[in-house]
This record gives structure tokens, sequence and C-alpha cells, in this order.
């Protein structure tokens, strides 16, 4: 079971989420004038970070987004970046945040558990309810996969949608919290109940952001069964004390940073670098980023 | 301004969105076996869908996930279709249901409104809040592509956050409605009056539904400026009835269907069926859902 593969492996290297948002912006210019094009650059640059981290990531997480955006090229890197994650015995979030009616969501299920696409972890939105995450357990029953579910997004616009409270009448089957991604983390709840990995926690986990510092104890005590899958570190203004907030007896949880890491060498200033300097640095960066929480779940 | 070009396309063809959510099992076996492989016969389906249907739809609706599934030669199937509904002038929604903060929702952005997946229309859900559809807009204000966002939806999960009520501290700035799907209509509408079309129509518009008959004469009086994307009809349960009351003086809306046209040849026994057959019968499931239509609103 993939939740219990995370636990383990958060136990054994950390927190750390190393996520491969990888633009083509990020990979140094040396590199990127050696590459057939964009996408093949940002696939060397990828398998590079991950040849430096993957003993010091916990798993990483591919943003779909950024592979889109270079077309088919770009999603033959994708498909790629995620076999060599595999390849190199970690764990893959694939970062797709997809959500549509049962029907539709089944399509999703077979193009992202398996195949070309193939990762151990997706992210689904909840927007169109709970049938549009069910074909996403049917299949992670039978298979070990696992998925986070959106709750509380690191981004300005949670206050949107996520934030706002519900009447009483529609939070009768709830706990005493009642905002929307209550609701939401309810439910998410409720499943983990019936479907545990041995560490305790439920197969699916759901995607709570590190930026809102202030409910952060009260939503780890709610939602003990839910892994949390937390962005928000670094580029966005979480900060390690706020991440240890969310993590449970040193686990329960890996953190995303993406940019603070992978750009690296550019925080460093490292004139002429290539993928090799680029990666030394990402790797500091993921050292630093581990350490830093780690000593924070100790002052806690 | 392609809300324009979509009242237009209604006003001359009627109502009907032809869905291409289309599974290798919707293709005769006959082209099947003929194909390389399962995405090139999607692809030839589409093709022959679309001449069959291209005069009496106002759009077609291409939804991703179907192409997903199939990996990298779905997609490239997928941008072939995209881009002969383009060469036979018509207009297209992508169906990829896309949301993101709002960095990588440019990504998004740039793949979805431009390059190998350019559609003139994409559909967005709103979960993680306004700014995850900002980048959309901004684009949208340059381009004149538009949106869809997810407001209230067609499946029974609709209920189990769409729509549930807020409180009054949250929807002080709302009119007297105050579900979930009225918070995110309410925020489109607002949008909507800023960013009008000739026709009056905001040019991101908004899912509705036809499977919930008793709100929707409330909704479209609710959300005048907000053009409709409205599935649920055929398979899902919802009437002509039903989408005549989503309708606004005979336009603001189009009403998806998919397996009920494309799988049409199906329905109707035809033994021994080829491209073209079954794209005569999606033509006439076309035609008949396109009367039925007008008959409703004429009856209204």
């Amino acid at each position: 079971m993939n939740i219990d593969k995370l636990y383990e492996s958060v136990s054994a290297k950390g927190h750390v989420c190393v996520g491969l948002d990888t633009s083509i912006e990020y990979v140094p210019e040396l590199e990127r004038k050696k590459a057939v094009n964009d996408a093949e650059a940002v696939l060397a640059f990828n398998k590079a970070l991950i040849d430096a981290t993957f003993d010091t990531a916990a798993c990483f997480k591919v943003q779909i987004a950024y592979y889109e955006e270079m077309g088919l090229c770009g999603l033959k890197a994708y498909s790629e970046t995620l076999k060599y994650i595999k390849q190199k015995g970690c764990l893959s979030i694939a970062d797709i945040k997809r959500g549509d009616i049962a029907d539709t969501a089944s399509r999703y299920v077979k193009a992202h558990f398996s195949g070309e696409f193939e990762a151990d972890f997706v992210t689904i939105s909840p927007y169109m309810g709970m049938d549009s995450i069910d074909p996403w357990l049917k299949e992670a029953q039978k298979t070990g996969k696992g998925a986070f579910v959106l709750m509380r997004t690191s981004n300005p616009g949670m206050k949107d949608f996520q934030k706002l409270r519900l009447t009483a009448e529609d939070t009768e089957e709830n706990n005493s919290s009642s905002r929307l991604y209550n609701i939401v983390g309810n439910k998410m709840q409720n499943l983990a109940i019936s479907n545990t990995g041995k560490h305790g926690y439920g197969i699916f986990g759901v995607v709570v952001g590190c930026t809102e510092r202030e409910e952060a104890a009260d939503i780890r005590k709610s939602y003990s069964s839910l892994f949390f899958l937390i962005p928000g570190y670094g580029a966005q203004g979480g900060a390690a004390a706020d991440v240890a907030l969310l993590l449970n007896r040193g686990n329960g949880g890996v953190v995303n940073a993406s940019r603070s890491i992978i750009t690296a060498w550019k925080t460093e200033k490292i004139e002429n670098a290539d993928n090799k300097a680029a990666a030394d640095a990402a790797k500091r960066a993921a050292v630093k980023m581990r350490d830093e929480i780690r000593e924070s779940l100790n002052e806690q």
C-alpha cells in the first residue's frame, strides 16, 4: 500500500517532497542549448535533480501543468520523469488535480494509475462530490495506489470558497468545525476509517497548506487518520515551524517545495551552471529544508 | 470574442453541443480493425462525426479524460480533433476542468489557449478560488477566448459540496441565495459585468446541469449575464423541458450530449456499421435533440 510506503519513506528520509514543477526557465542555459528541444532539456534536468535528491526526498511531486504547457513533447517528458522516479525506487505524486463525474473519472483513473502516466499517488479536486472520488478509491483498494484530495490549499484564493462557513442544517453529520474544507476533510476522514494502512493512515490523504498557521493544530487534531500533502513552504511563505504543527508524532505528512529546491542554483548565484551543479545546489537546499523541519519538530 | 461567436452559432444552428467523449468502445468494430491503434480509430471516428454534425452543432466539447486514458497517442488524437473542429469553422470546448494556483494555472492557460491543445473555450474547476481563474481571464481579455466555470454540475455528488448552504456572515456580499454554487455563480456574475460580449453575456460562463429541475428557473433569473454550458441531457436524465428553463430568450446556453449522439448507431442497432453509418446516426440524433429543445422553447 503506497500510503504505508510513504510513511516509511518519511521515517527513513524526512519530510521533503521535491516538486518537479520544471519550467524551461529553471534549466541552466548551458544545458538548454545542448538539448534537442525544451522538453528534452527539462527531462535531463529532472533526471539530474532526481539523482541528486532521491536519498533525501520522501517522494517527488510532478506538476503536470508544466508539461502540458510544452504540448505532446512535454507530456512525453512527464511520462519519462515518472518512470525515472520509479526506476530509482522512489514514490511519485502526480499533481493533476483532476475531478470529474464518475464515468469520466474512471478514464482519468486508467490514465494516471496505469500506462504511460502511471504514478503512485495523484491529487484530486473535490468540487464535483464524492462520486468523482469513488472511481479512484475503488482502483486504489485493488492496487494499493494513493491520492491526496484538495482540502485547504495554500493560495490566497483558498478564502473564496474553501474557508466559507456552512449552516447547521448541512453540518449535522459533522463535528464542531463547519467550513467547506472541514466538510471535505470529514468525508475523507470517514473514508479513511474503512480504508486504513498498517501505520494508521487512510489510503487517501488530503492537501493542507502550511500558510494559515492559526488553524493548523486544530486541523491536525481533527484529521488524525489523514496523511497530509503540505504545499506552501518557502516561496509561498510557510516556515518549518508552521509545518511542524501539521505533522503527527514526526510523521503523517510530506512537505512540498519546488522552486526553492530546483532553482537553488539561481539563489546560490552559480555562474555557468550545468545540470550537475544545479542538482548539487538542489541537494543542499533539500537537506537544509529536511533538517529545518526536523529541528522544528524537536523544538515542539 | 468567442462568447459572441457561440451566441451567434446558437442563433443559427440551435443549442446542441456535441460531446466527443470518445471511448474506443464507441467506434464501430469494422473501423477499429482498420486502424493502426485505438487513438487513430478514435480520431477517424471523431472526424466522421464532425463532418456529419458540424452544421447542426453549435459547438463541440472534447472531454480530455478519454484521450489521456490512451496515453500520448490519445493526446495526439485530442490535439488533431481540436484542429479538425477549427478547420471546419466550428467552436471547441476543451473539457479539462483544470484548477490550480496562479503560477500553475498560467501554465495550463498556455497549454490550452495556444499551441497543440488550443481550444476556443475551456472548463475550469473553482475549488481553489478566484486566483485560480484570474490567469485564464487575463489571457481571455487579450485573445477573446472563453471558459465555463463549474457551478452546479449534473452528477448526484453535486449535493456533497456544491449544494451546501452557507451562513449569513459569509454571504453578506451576495444576493438572497446562499448555496456554495450560488457563491461561485455570484462571483462569476460579478466578473461578467465588467467583461461582457456584445450580446450581453460575460466572456466566461458557467456549467449548470439540467438534472435538478426545481431550481432551474431561479438560477436562470439570478445569473442573466452568464452563458450556460448545460450537461446532463439524455443519458443523465435531463429532458428538453428541463433545458428550456435554463435558456434565456432562446439563447444563453448550449446543451451537451455525448453518448446519446455518438453511440446513436448502437441505439439504432445498425449492423456492420462503419464510420459513415455511425456518423449519419449521430446526425439524426443531433437533429432530433436540436428540434426537441426548440419545441420546448416554443411551448414555454
